[in-house]
């Protein structure tokens, strides 16, 4: 497959490697971001043997969110990829090529970091750590994103740029963090920068040469977020086009640096060829500037929506075209970014078999969506909230809360769940044949806001203003793992942790699940009855996704150590923990999970059942 | 023991330490540096059965030597003392203290980093990567030295400063890599520099305040380096006082700017109270300069010794005073610093017991003296050398061979071994059963130097001036482990590597002996036979030592891994691999060697066996 030309479109290609469980072929390992693998050599039997079989260092230390890749077939080799953070330009988003042939030593065989015109002002500008969540594969380049901006493809093989495109810019306040998608010959990506007064964009392009595809934006004219008279056809009470709410739902030109950045995870259905994903936060987190004079009630009639950031949308991935898309949070007054995975699965909901998007996002309640129209089927509270009491499903939008809503300047307001949400960019797992059923890393802490006083308005210059001071809900758990039915909005079994859960889960035909904490933990978990049946102490916080695959007869399970993200920043870049408000309220919660204890790191870790 | 006032001789506390083999409470292990544990409960039956049991990471990249100390009664714990590499002085030296109750789940009791004063000028007046090679504890503290040069005591419990010293200079060239012995309730270090003109000294410290007990110079006039009457008494060929040699044998004021840095270990004899420690290279590389005007025949009269560089010395650990001292490698031509171990044991020799120190030197000679008088017993070829054909038993000089004996600028002169040594830092073990029989790693290249004209004599600036190639002397082995009887000079066995072995070994009572390589391979052995019976990948290249203890019934076998040092630093510090010349010959070997396809790492590694 590698090395040759695109004969076959890549959706073909990689719904392949999806196919065989042998590989690890996509960040969320198929288009639907399942983290599900069907192998089952390790299970509940043997799981007491699994053991350490290598590491891999990644050259860099800070925050090591993601997951490599594992490729069958890269000149003949089984191959894995993976991904550094970025402390400094220096060794930022290093690539390693590894090939497995012995799959107990594997060597590297390439390493890549981009040499020329690195723009070193990115680590400041990233407000959450220096992380990557990895790259993606097909027809034989390796493309990934650097945080300073550039989206690159590399020959596999050898690790030589095939080309290079500059994407996202720094000094507009724009970071590199999240994985692309591969799909349909194209690269889909977005970036970070909410936070410092970035607007969100999403652009595609094309695999063979890098050229531009297209570019939809999240503010704006109905033309620059790509919406069409069809768009929201099914729900018109989502928004229609029309009235450029992309500008309108903003006080004066806001819109420009309006936020609502596409940072977190890309899922895809080939038969639709549709891009599912979602936005971002309003720049600014003193919500009463979006909202000029108004009361909460005011603010939120509609008017000051600021569309269509925290927002869920599906994009033609031909032509960028917004199928549908549903504001989760209407004028967001918690950073409650709206970017967490949308999870394609097939289920019967209300006796009616439908493709549906299931949806942990930050706001604490669990959405589901018909994929094809965007119709919600169900938001339910999988942590504690007290912003909302509820999302009515007629109108989609939340019943809000004023006294946990902040907005006036120097009004300090409690809320649960924090801005860093129930959960954050932490992917959850679900088996497709148990499609209503996800393994979720919730964060169960609370916050204080008070918005403060805005003093400038330029791209690239932390643009929050608001003391954020967030505390565990119940001292003693911070992390949640828990098997959660997003039908029922039940809980089947939950494990409290001490330490907050920023990694992932994978689940796997060996009835088994896999996490990770941020003490170091990584852990295999009983799927159905949610014991914790393994676990081993890594050298850093984990908080990259564990991935399996198989070589040389033997299944294997990965996964990075590295402390960092936004709860593990103030580790990663030495701040003052005595400082309340800290990495936008990030100490605090550091503090009181101990993290300070936890080393920095940037590992591989790889293990196998040893008989 | 812990916090307590030191009512007992730290000798006395160290010494029960030592007995005990559930610790590893010095560098070496004990005051011998045996590195030989008694520990059976990992041994040849089930060594299969090693596995990961838990990591740490050390909060830092660059080179990780040393290793960590394991103490037991720290407030009622054992303890676990670890030190990071240097890449800056944010991170430079971070010691970490881990509690080890829930021995398979450590706890980060504290961890350390200065904060004031730090002087980044060190980092790249490291001449050979910014290494750690650990720390000492005694008397409730834990001593250990700054790369900037800070010799510092912490509270063992809490990770408060006792107290803080200033002990070497950047500035002068000075920076500390090696790890203090605490001996006679004293803090003995010296540090690194001979290749930025820096003039070696040793010093003690008294280990309850701080406070200086005596300095020793290794140039300078009879005073400075601590020479008495006494001195070489039964030896007055290696040179005795009287003469201020330390002065007469460097051309003008060059002792001044002479080298012979203590960068090494230190051994210790509690009954004798003497400490032994060898000295690096005189300054400069290009060694007409310090033989102006002479032959080869010349300058290897005596007259132009350049002394005490490389140089091995019995000081009295009270007041400095040298017992005897002899020069290794008179009027260097190549940069055999003879700084590597001196272990002492017990063995017959010629029909006489005697405590005796076997040496493994840079200059490819495996040497034996009697401990307490210097006298030479064995000088023999441990890797292949023909910078010399011999060591002169009688006179104690070798018989240079003038064809490989750089001297003039210009002329390129080949040499077996390199600069790098037979043998260079990483420490021999032996099992004191056996005491004649030693584990070495070796370095199996040679090079080409061609000496270039001096442009300056400053202090703290790079004072080299010649040009290195290195190269295997065997394609595809650069290093080897050797079992060596240091009487007969007879390999028992050997097991040649890919890799350079830039770690140390550890022989235990299991029947094992621990190493790791370069290439991130940590390996146990059959001691009696050479036979690799266990081996696993780590994240990065290992250059640090392994130990082994003790805790929760349970023994435990930890290693750094990190790649770096001399060997490493083309990696670490990114340089061009295509450069012949880089890093003083490292870029080559590094290159020959491929460790370019290591990346690198900063972690301690622990291993345990399951059932
Ligand atoms: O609004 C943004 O543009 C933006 C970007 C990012 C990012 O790129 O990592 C994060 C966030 N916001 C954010 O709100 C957040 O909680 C967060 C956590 C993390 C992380 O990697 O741990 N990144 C981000
Ligand atoms: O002459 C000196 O002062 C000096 C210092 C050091 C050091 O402090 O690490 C090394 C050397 N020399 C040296 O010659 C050498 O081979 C070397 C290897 C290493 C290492 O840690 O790998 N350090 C040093």
């Amino acid at each position: 497959l590698a090395g040759q030309a695109s004969a076959m479109n890549t959706d073909e290609e990689q719904l392949k490697r999806m196919a065989d469980p042998d590989q690890w072929p996509a960040p969320g390992r198929d288009f639907s971001l399942t983290r599900h693998s069907a192998l089952s050599d390790i299970n509940t039997d043997n799981i007491n043997k699994l053991q350490m079989a290598w590491m891999q260092g990644s050259n860099a230390l800070r925050g090591h969110e993601g997951q490599p890749l594992v490729i069958k077939d890269v000149g003949g080799k089984t191959m894995l990829f993976m991904i550094s953070g970025c402390p400094s330009m220096a060794n930022c988003n290093v690539v390693q090529g590894l090939d497995l042939t012995d799959s107990d030593n594997p060597k590297q065989v390439w390493s890549y970091v981009k040499k020329t015109d690195r723009d070193e002002s990115a680590v400041p500008r990233a407000c959450c750590d220096t992380v990557n969540r990895g790259g993606s594969y097909a027809d034989g380049k390796f493309v990934f994103g650097t945080l300073d901006g550039f989206l690159i493809a590399l020959d596999a093989q050898t690790g030589k740029e095939v080309w290079v495109v500059k994407w996202a810019y720094p000094e507009k306040g724009e970071t590199i963090t999240p994985a692309p998608l591969i799909a349909d010959n194209k690269v889909f990506i977005g970036f970070g920068g909410s936070e410092f007064a970035a607007r969100g964009r999403v652009g595609a392009f094309n695999l063979s040469d890098g050229s531009e595809a297209w570019v939809c934006h999240t503010t704006g004219s109905d033309k620059d977020v790509c919406l069409t008279p069809d768009t929201n056809k099914a729900n018109p009470h989502y928004g229609q086009a029309g009235e450029d709410l992309g500008i309108k739902t903003f006080p004066g030109e806001d819109w420009k640096i309006g936020g609502g950045t596409a940072w977190g995870w890309y899922s895809y259905d080939p038969d639709t060829k549709l891009v599912y994903y979602s936005t971002a936060n309003p720049g600014l987190w003193s919500p009463q500037y979006r909202c000029p004079g108004k009361t909460h009630e005011e603010c939120n009639t509609g008017a000051f929506d600021n569309k269509w950031t925290l927002s869920m949308f599906a994009r033609k991935i031909e032509t960028g075209e917004a199928v549908w898309v549903y504001q989760i949070t209407p004028f967001d007054q918690w950073d409650y970014d709206g970017i967490n995975e949308n999870i394609i699965t097939e289920m019967e909901v209300d006796g009616k078999k439908r493709k549906v998007l299931s949806h942990f996002d930050r706001n604490g309640f669990a959405y589901v969506w018909d994929a094809a129209d965007g119709t919600l089927l169900r938001a339910t509270k999988y942590v504690t909230v007290d912003w909302a009491e509820k999302i009515d499903l007629k109108t989609g939008r939340p019943i809000k809360v004023r006294d946990h809503s902040p907005l006036e300047v120097g009004r300090n307001v409690s809320a649960c769940p924090s801005a860093m949400g129930g959960k954050d960019q932490q992917p959850a797992s679900v088996d497709p044949k148990e499609p209503n059923l996800f393994y979720v890393p919730t964060n169960n802490w609370c916050m204080e806001l008070e918005p403060q006083e805005r003093t400038h308005t330029n791209q690239g210059t932390v643009y929050v203003f608001a003391n954020v001071y967030m505390y565990p809900e119940k001292p003693g758990t911070t992390g949640k793992i828990k098997k959660y039915d997003v039908l029922t909005g039940k809980t089947v079994w939950e494990i409290p942790d001490p330490f907050p859960n920023w990694s992932g889960t994978m689940v796997t035909d060996g009835g088994l699940m896999f996490y990770g904490s941020l003490g170091g933990d990584f852990r295999a978990v009983d799927r159905s009855s949610g014991k914790i049946l393994w676990s081993r102490k890594l050298g850093s916080g984990i908080i990259g996704n564990p991935i399996t695959w198989k070589t040389g007869g033997k299944q294997y399970v990965g996964v990075y150590s590295g402390i960092g993200g936004w709860i593990g920043l103030p580790v990663t870049a030495g701040l003052d923990l005595n400082d309340k408000f800290g990495a936008i309220g990030a100490t605090a919660m550091t503090k009181a999970a101990g993290l300070q204890h936890v080393p920095q790191g940037g590992t591989l870790n790889v293990f196998r059942v040893y008989d």
